[in-house]
């Protein structure tokens, strides 16, 4: 899917794509699947891949440390991607389209039926101390 | 060239692609091409084009407002990079490969006879305060 998209990745990055089920055993329909670029102590950037309808199920990202919590875009690169923002309406996004989620807002997405590929521009990226609306979850 | 690196733009963004000649009138030669998707107070994402041979001149990002300067990951697409960084030998990327660049570090970049498209992942751009070597540019 992200060489249909045009993304190429090296060897070594295509031996670290992260498969992540959050723990729950139902891949296909809940989970992600990405490739970390960099992650600093002030930028992250990511490529992230769901197959068709798979879903990243609801969840934030508080303040740590004293810093506010993560600030994400997403920038759809390929297929359909339905996002859930707390306090919006569903936004739809198409290829060539993005949205910037504020920090510590509760947010879960899905993809259409030919999946989606999804460019992340963020702040620092902190999975463990990501809160998931689900307490079954475990990142 | 961005569509030929499966970059997808939506009609707004095509209207906004920034072309900058940096004052010095010689554009195939000395210039960029760039989109800007998001920048925020902390995070910022492009797409830098580059025509066959044409140079990005040598720069450095300053601290600013008391915030240490800009952080900057260029992530080769398309075609290949030639990247100077103060104190290190050449670096060369070619599709797939990136190569970060800490604040206040001199850096320039040229493409090869292809031509380049560089994703940059940093934080938030200020382009007046970058200080360019030239004295005669103007950004």
């Amino acid at each position: 899917m992200l060489a249909e998209a045009g993304i190429v990745l090296t060897p070594a990055e295509r031996e670290r794509i992260e498969v992540a089920d959050f723990g729950l055993g139902r891949l296909e329909e809940i989970g992600l699947q990405l490739v970390t670029y960099v992650n600093t102590e002030r930028v992250c950037a990511k490529e992230l891949v769901l197959f068709p309808r798979q879903t990243c199920p609801e969840h934030r990202h508080p303040p740590v440390d004293g810093q506010p919590g993560k600030e994400e875009t997403f920038r759809c690169r390929r297929g359909t991607v339905h996002l859930h923002v707390e306090g919006m309406d569903e936004i739809v996004l198409q290829p060539g389209e993005q949205f910037t989620i504020e920090p510590d807002t509760l947010h879960w997405f899905r993809a259409g039926d030919e999946g989606a590929v999804i460019s992340e521009f963020s702040t620092r990226s902190r999975d463990d101390s990501d809160v998931f609306t689900d307490e079954q979850i475990v990142r």
